[in-house]
């Protein structure tokens, strides 16, 4: 099979189009042909040698999500069929022509759905539900703020907070990308040009409930005065560098709770119940138009540098996918 | 009746004794005589200009709980009668002769403890209990570390993880107060003489699941990397002060969660659970032998001065109360 290796740590054109073998699936694994893979700030990272595969995964080839199809399924497989069209979230490997997972890692892609806006979906929404509901606690009617509501975890943070009634506001250094995000339901924007306004931005709002912070770095300490008592912070990206300043003393007496999250190192267990989260919570949303994917352009498969630079570049509104077809 | 005031700002001197109206209770409160009060930190932070009481409790008489007797009840209150030995924690004012509360804020003495070891179990048993189980999420057979293990907190929190069937390591900075504290159930005793060798320290030890950090200040940032991964650091006080420098990757690749919490500004509804918290869990243990009172010293009540300045001293083990019948 074909896939997109990191050939040595390095920039952009380090990544490139090698041959391997194309893998068979074990007892209760499915083997899925890759129609489009999703372009995450993890792929960059591990490209520049600054984030290596956790174990299992393939230690060079990037790609932490999939949709395609299932091409063939171990002999105790019996959830799946060849044929299905399937989605989801893997540790690594997803650019290239193949992943293998197991059967309940994978979740069918609903009607209506196409594999290219199926791909949009499972990192960023599994992040962003997992971090605002599972992590956060986030009730129906609690305000939320979304920093960087314009990223592809930021955008999926701003559809799921709404589908669960809540008060959503969101910032961003782009005032284009927030005018952007209100179509996707944002009630407050708030435009953060530079780091020197944030927290007296911040903390002109009405205090907040949960807080998904995908900057880190001066994000975090500019967060936690706007939080409202019993607050939580999730923090999901550290864009904006890992060292923070905090006041502990805002953290206790408003009791706040700051949780630090990620997805791609999870054991099966949690990675079988972040397919759970795709089938049963995600995919009827979808469904039913309470959430859908932003997609903000698609690369052919040979063109992966040039996605990298692109979501590098901090231009863009959503999702970067790659096409292993074309 | 006669109470001891914060007459002004300042050091243990500006502690007077006063007299005050005899409150009467509304009607589900009850009026308890007090018989023994208990001398906390946020006392001493209180008198010092620096801790405000919350709305509704007095503003200069400090004391966060008391052990005493039902000397009058409210029309409306039907869970206690007059002569019922009662304890609990109050937002305030349990330096004095009488405080009001809310029956359901108040549990009754168990027989086989003294009002005097009575006194000594709420504000660190509650405290200890709430942060390590209902804001750690602490289960049997977990890890635990316990910061300054031997203060009120601390020796409630080494019982309480030890009666949860715990693994307990414990630091201070005075190697007799850990001695004294493996009596109390300690598996680990971690002496760190300063701050210098806190993280080689604690980075030597298996890691923990749940840590309860009473000092804050350098100590948080040296407790994470000695977390395991989904680990949760509970803060419960600031000894050491407010500002840390927190790595956040360790907080993001670890999935751990820093949570801060404070009992005294909670509302009433809270106060009751906490009320449960000695009726339900608390008073059943101390029954059982599973958890006992750590008593310093006890001070007579016109010698508050005397028992801030030990409280402030570090030099203690446990609890320091005050006599308000002597």
């Amino acid at each position: 099979m074909r896939a997109i290796a990191i050939t040595e740590p390095g920039d952009e054109d380090v990544l490139k189009v090698v041959e391997r073998p194309t893998p068979d699936p074990g007892a209760q694994q499915i083997r899925v042909r890759v129609v489009f893979a999703g372009v995450n700030r993890a792929d960059l990272l591990q490209r520049r040698g600054l984030y290596p595969a956790p174990p299992g995964a393939p230690p060079d080839i990037p790609g932490l999500e999939y949709a395609g199809v299932v091409d063939a399924v171990g002999p105790a497989a019996t959830a799946l069929r060849p044929g299905d069209e399937v989605y989801g979230i893997v540790p690594g490997g997803a650019y290239a022509d193949y992943v293998i997972v197991h059967e309940r890692e994978a979740a069918k892609v609903p009607s209506g759905l196409t594999l290219e806006q199926a791909a949009a979906i499972p990192e960023a929404f599994i992040t962003a539900y997992d971090a605002l509901v599972l992590r956060g606690g986030l009730t129906p009617g609690e305000r939320v703020l979304v920093h960087a509501a314009g990223s592809g975890v930021g955008t999926a943070a701003v559809q799921v907070a709404k589908a669960l009634g809540c008060n959503v506001t969101g910032t961003s250094r782009t005032a284009e990308k927030l005018e952007r995000a209100r179509e996707l339901g944002l009630d407050v924007a708030l435009h953060v040009p530079s780091n020197d306004a944030l927290e007296a931005t911040l903390t002109k709002a009405e205090p907040f409930d949960v807080a998904l912070d995908l900057v880190g770095g001066p994000y975090l300490p500019a967060t936690l005065p706007a939080m409202a008592s019993k607050g939580r912070v999730v923090l999901v990206g550290l864009t904006g560098g890992p060292f923070a300043g905090v006041n502990l003393a805002t953290v206790l007496t408003k009791r706040l709770t700051i949780v630090g999250t990620v997805l791609r190192s999870r054991p099966l267990e949690e990675k079988i119940q972040a397919a759970d989260l795709l089938r049963r919570t995600l995919t009827p949303w979808l469904g039913r138009g309470k959430i859908k994917p932003v997609v903000e352009r698609t690369f052919a498969f040979a063109d992966a540098p040039d996605a990298h630079r692109l979501v590098a570049s901090n231009a863009t509104f959503g999702k970067v996918l790659l096409s292993m077809t074309t």
